[in-house]
């Protein structure tokens, strides 16, 4: 017997949650805070997109204050993140893989929950983007670093393209986990390449007029 | 027969949205952003100081749920806004003054909404500024500009004073349409007026500190 | 007879809502606002912390609806700031003093809050350091400031360790209003002894990785 598709969900959503919670840490660590400076912005990374999603859909308790694991996991990954960076040097765009996990991860995520909470269409792809991103946003601001949605690199453009590819998908007849799983790499896929080989969209270009 | 004033605000409001979403994608476009990404910036720009606003006031659906409109011409015109700024340049300021704009017509939107929803006038004079300048916050800091909040020419005093301005006339005799119309002149006339003559009020001189 | 807990409580409040709007007004002060601008970020800084913390609890109407008393604090705290600084030149850090007084009072605001409401005590701890911290984030990101958040002297430490003492403490035989006296000198004495002797934990080193 299979896991049903809301474990399997339960559990790609703790693992998005650890993932950018350790890309907070590793900004965080960037500016040379202490561990409880790091775990406020890996708590801030982790759980802000996923709480402006459930304000936004008048969901209370909101998921984190409902369900204390995912704060646990937050601590662990935070604290394991500080422990290897005393030791170890984290490859040089460790905090940009990070951040890419979890905007796949996290797309899907807010595209369920948004469907469940019975949206139109075009909020659930909306919700799918502001669970992905917003977290990582105001990490970045905090942090000062360029937040990633100014990079040229795709990233707006694969928040807001996971949350219509899993609507796309799920009118299929494949079955619910694999929709999740090829979102979530599609998505993971074409950041890390975006990253890899540079590659962009059409961009505006309006810096004549400064 | 003429229209009915909450007709004249709703259009009022969707031409807000959608000068704010220029602004947005003009911002987004001195970062040379994709499309995507500065529909996202559109997107804040131009329902963030609502959406905060309807969150205080645990108004749900928030409006840009409960009407998709609001999506529509923020797509409509960040889209245009590429489409204008990849062939002409915008001139100097449009930044700038479709955020004048914006401001002046969400001021009376803010508080229109506050007043139906029965809170008291202060608060319905500071709801008028968290309408009118909460979404142009968020792409200041979210794109690197400095807040116009931060500005010497009139900013803060246009948008309190627009929600101010709107209940005093509207104790007068005037008709509901006057008062929105006048009240929308007034703010969007002084910001524009400040930027153009570098008017301010006196300001804090405590630099000498640091 | 002494007065109620409840009353100690609201007292505080009021004062560390004093104290963040005096942040708030120096911190808008070294920007050069006008006095409109410089109270829109002392109310910002003053009220940010427990509009977020009032938003994720769902507790409707938030605090400074409920009780008109605040905003009436944050402008003659911020109108008694712009007067003073137009005469004499506050002290070089004025602004992390302030903000240290505020960040210890709000801690022990949020963490009884949060208990009011039944949450778990890990959340109890979280309430207290986003009460204590959200506000002056904004204001810093806004103001263009290094976020306090950043500093390497102790700063979260001293939120989340707020929320901490505060519930130690409570478990104790000790009379309520002497465990929030004791918090607060705690917190505060903490944070001013950072900033005076640069005090700091071990921090993150990873910036050989850039």
């Amino acid at each position: 017997m299979s896991p049903s598709p809301e474990f399997v969900l339960y559990v790609l959503d703790l693992f998005g949650t650890a993932v950018f919670a350790v890309s907070g840490a590793l900004a965080a660590g960037r500016r040379h805070m202490d561990l409880f400076g790091a775990l406020v912005i890996a708590a801030v990374t982790a759980i802000g997109g996923g709480t402006v999603r459930d304000l936004i859909l008048d969901r209370h308790p909101v998921f984190w204050i409902r369900d204390l694991r995912y704060l646990a996991v937050i601590a662990g990954a935070g604290g394991l993140t500080f422990a290897y960076t005393s030791v170890f040097r984290p490859p040089r765009q460790s905090l940009e893989a990070a951040d890419a996990f979890g905007l796949a991860v996290f797309s899907v995520v807010g595209a369920r929950v948004a469907l469940d909470a019975g949206t139109p269409l075009v909020i659930v792809v909306l919700m799918s983007a502001i669970t992905a991103t917003v977290g990582g946003m105001v990490r970045d601001v905090l942090c000062g670093e360029t937040p990633l949605i100014l990079q040229e690199e795709i990233y707006a453009t694969a928040a807001l393209g996971g949350g219509a590819l899993y609507l796309g998908l799920r009118a299929s007849a494949l079955p619910d986990a694999a929709v999740m799983a090829l979102t979530i790499t599609a998505v993971a896929g074409v950041r890390l390449a975006a990253l890899q080989w540079k590659l962009h969209l059409p961009s505006f270009r309006i810096d004549e007029v400064q």
